[in-house]
């Protein structure tokens, strides 16, 4: 994941605020969800005005933790870094302190048939937490303690507002750490929710790996523990994992028992370049068959290094360059070395350039971290489209290959990265916001991407999720069979569909 | 998991069927099954005459691969090791040969709205493939193939009859594995259904881990793809991880694309025993946070390692033992024995006694895999009744040591056998079936470790599955509102509720 921090955005958007340009857009407005083919990515915007009944019972529940604020709504109902454009906000903003109110909240909103939407970090990229209908945004920013460590049992339980680096922060101590590094302000409860990953899901896996056990609320009011704490189980079905990745529309997260790893005793970070990209995939691919456990195998394209050189005045070389991570003891790590640098050498690789020492490794591995941020810097005043596709590894290379043509044809500034480990592809499309003619070849250039990964047998989305901005590519991923069962199990636990509508199931799709 | 392969076993029971003693037990029999604190396993038999319409039709969808012979409808309904009673069998038998005849058998049955039984290995242990309610088994031995190896991506595709034996002789040649080993003969089908794991699950995980994606039909005939090839995706609801678990309850699996690991380069196993049960459980803990990551972790106790010396005439030490094995470069795996021997020997462990020679391996796994014979071979003409539950790591030594109280004074042979890495604990429990004292006895032991376990944060089943016989333990671990959630998901796919009735969801759940 390449997302960034909402909070650092907030000032690059609201002085070019994309709600289509006027305030009063916030009427009901009948614009259709684009039809199979069509790149558009605006969605149904009905809009209800919220009873007062409902609001006054909110306020009862939540007292000062409410919000009718027009700024608030804004800002809740734009997310930051997502290039989705907002057809409505939120009526209301609530920010519950407990599992108790959540439940309370969900079954007055069930009872007006008012929507929901959960909102955690807000840094996810799919337009997940747009309010295309209004309703009541949850905000779970409140709800952020660590509620039990188990360090001999390496797991911990916490509630869904804390964020990953929080988390990390206060786990350091113990020695352990939680290995899903997605954007940096992302919230534990919203990585459930969309399923993250990130560069250590190679070695880790991904969110899905990583979760124990969640307690839920569904939109009755009813709580769910999905299963028990032990790490393995086999006790009915996964209840757990169909809420992972089911994006807030099944029902609220109040609670999550994460796994744990040990921070490695030993690690080195190792940088090589090559002339071309099929040569970084195909050592990619080399270093997974050869057995060794990588912790971070990413590619950055030469566009992206020449982003990196342009923001932080340095002078690497501006070719295909793959990152790697090796963790375990010393000895270990100087054998993985060894063993991936003669892989690279037989693939045209430069030498190695690789650190051992804490401040070294954390300067080279800035240059992957900081590699949105290096767009940002090469295009001023532009928005991000952030693409994110997944092929089976012996596709990587020939999937970035047949991209890079329309990219590097393409007027707009255009850079790769990829968890190769994953075979997992992001581009950063940088665009005007202002101009539909630059917005619109950022889609088309997405657009021949994910179809082009779904030609491969691969995925419209590795780790970013469905929100409003795949919907379009699932039936052609799945079938509608696959779509037509995910809309039973919607109706059968959100009956009113009060949870985050119009999101991730298709609207045509019914049974 | 160590239960046996179902061929083997059939001389054993054919002789001693325990239908209830009488063929006449086949007619309507009203046996409830047992509530909330009862031991009882047997399961409420109805049953309804299969309708000749149905038995025609389903003869020209399979022509002569369709069966109505009384051996072999008991032979499908009377699983071979496992204890439970079966109070019917099914009235036909069917072996279909592709993914079109299965969903032309679900659509005609739920047209007639007769219970399908899906059947694999019939290795599983809790009674999965028990025909309660009579009705039509369907047998997926015939298939078995193998569909497409793709190596640069390590994965492939089969049909749901293959075991997982035979898939790994495939592999061998292309230098892969597929790191699961359950009972010897377990189909990879019954594998997903029943979310099974086994000895390496400690570091490859669950069936649940190791699926990249399945085909299944639903009981209206629909073949539901669950997820492209990618390795990684965020696509929609994990439709995937539902039906792995699912224990047959929500439709037939007829493909599975499956992800293989390296034949590890190097492999080190090492054995070593301790005073107490809690010291050897204290180093598997301790190896776990040491951050390697181990290949297995196995914990014997005195009783197995007794039982293991009388059937093979060997002169092992009889006291807690824990296995290990270790893999990677040569190098690393010395390197990973010489810590954990560390950690041992502060554990009151003795030295080290372990093998780097293919050979000398095999001999030395061999004490681990053929444990249950060599119970079989203490207590000839006995049942095993094989028990499964899995606390968080800190809690295992404790809950060892509270149960050998109970199985080292109980007048039956009950030996132990860990998954020590995931808090995963077995016992054998051997009784003679013809003795209902001893039947009840092993169930009072089994009841009793399971509710011990629940009393730890833990699960009623680590791997193998709920089945019937650990039907009535769910509600005490996940609470009401969760099976009424599986109740909705069941209710929404399975209308007709025709699909391997009678097991995972106990029968007082309504919503």
């Amino acid at each position: 994941a390449i997302a960034a921090s909402a909070t650092s955005f907030a000032y690059l958007n609201l002085s070019n605020p994309s709600i289509s340009e006027s305030s009063s857009a916030l009427d009901s407005r009948d614009i259709t969800v684009g039809g199979k083919d069509s790149t558009e990515a605006v969605v149904k915007g009905e809009y209800k005005q919220v009873p007062k009944e409902l609001i006054s019972q909110l306020k009862t529940i939540l007292e000062d933790n409410l919000t009718t604020d027009y700024d608030e709504r804004y800002f809740h109902g734009k997310p930051q870094n997502s290039f989705h454009k907002a057809v409505n906000i939120p009526d209301v903003v609530v920010f519950p302190r407990s599992e108790e109110e959540v439940s309370k909240i969900l079954k007055s909103c069930n009872e007006y048939k008012v929507p929901i939407v959960p909102y955690g970090g807000a840094t996810s990229i799919e337009g997940h937490t747009l309010a295309p209908k209004g309703g009541v945004c949850i905000d779970m920013s409140l709800m952020k303690r660590v509620k039990a460590l188990h360090v001999e049992d390496m797991d911990v339980i916490v509630e869904p507002g804390i964020g990953w680096l929080e988390l990390n922060e206060y786990l350091e101590e113990y020695g352990l750490f939680f290995p899903l590094d997605p954007g940096p302000g992302a919230s534990i409860g919203g990585m459930c929710a969309t399923r993250c990953s990130g560069s250590l899901a190679v070695r880790y896996g991904t969110m899905r790996d990583n979760v124990i056990s969640l307690k839920v609320v569904l939109p009755n009011g009813d709580v769910v523990k999905t299963a028990s704490r032990a790490r393995k189980s086999a006790a009915g079905y996964d209840l757990t994992r169909l809420i992972i990745g089911s994006e807030g529309t099944l029902g609220v997260i109040t609670e999550i028992t994460l796994r744990l790893q040990k921070i490695p005793q030993h690690s080195v970070v190792a940088v090589c370049n090559f002339p071309t990209v099929k040569d970084a995939a195909d050592v990619a691919i080399a270093t997974m068959m050869s057995g060794i456990q990588v912790s971070r195998v990413e590619l950055l394209d030469e566009v992206q290094i020449r982003a990196i050189n342009m923001a932080n005045g340095k002078n690497l070389t501006e070719a295909p360059t793959l990152m790697f991570e090796f963790i375990g003891t010393e000895a270990y790590t100087r054998e993985q070395t060894q063993i991936v640098q003669q892989i690279a050498s037989k693939h045209n690789g430069s030498d190695f350039m690789f650190a051992e020492e804490p401040e070294a490794k954390k300067e080279l591995w800035k240059i992957r971290k900081e590699a949105l941020w290096a767009c940002y810097a090469m295009a001023p005043g532009h928005e991000a489209m952030i693409t994110d596709v997944c092929v089976p590894l012996s596709h990587l290379a020939e999937l970035i290959s047949r991209s890079k043509k329309e990219l590097d044809a393409s007027s707009l500034l255009c850079t790769v990265i990829a968890h190769a480990g994953d075979g997992n592809f992001h581009t950063c499309i940088m665009f005007d916001p202002s101009s539909e003619e630059q917005r619109r070849e950022a889609e088309r250039l997405n657009h021949f991407m994910v179809h082009s990964a779904l030609s491969m047998d691969g995925t419209c989305t590795g780790e970013h999720g469905v929100g409003t901005g795949k919907m379009k590519y699932l039936e052609k991923e799945l079938g509608i069979e696959a779509l037509q069962t995910m809309k039973r199990i919607k109706k059968t636990l959100d009956p009113n569909d009060i949870m985050n509508p119009g999101k991730l199931i298709p609207p045509h799709v019914c049974f």
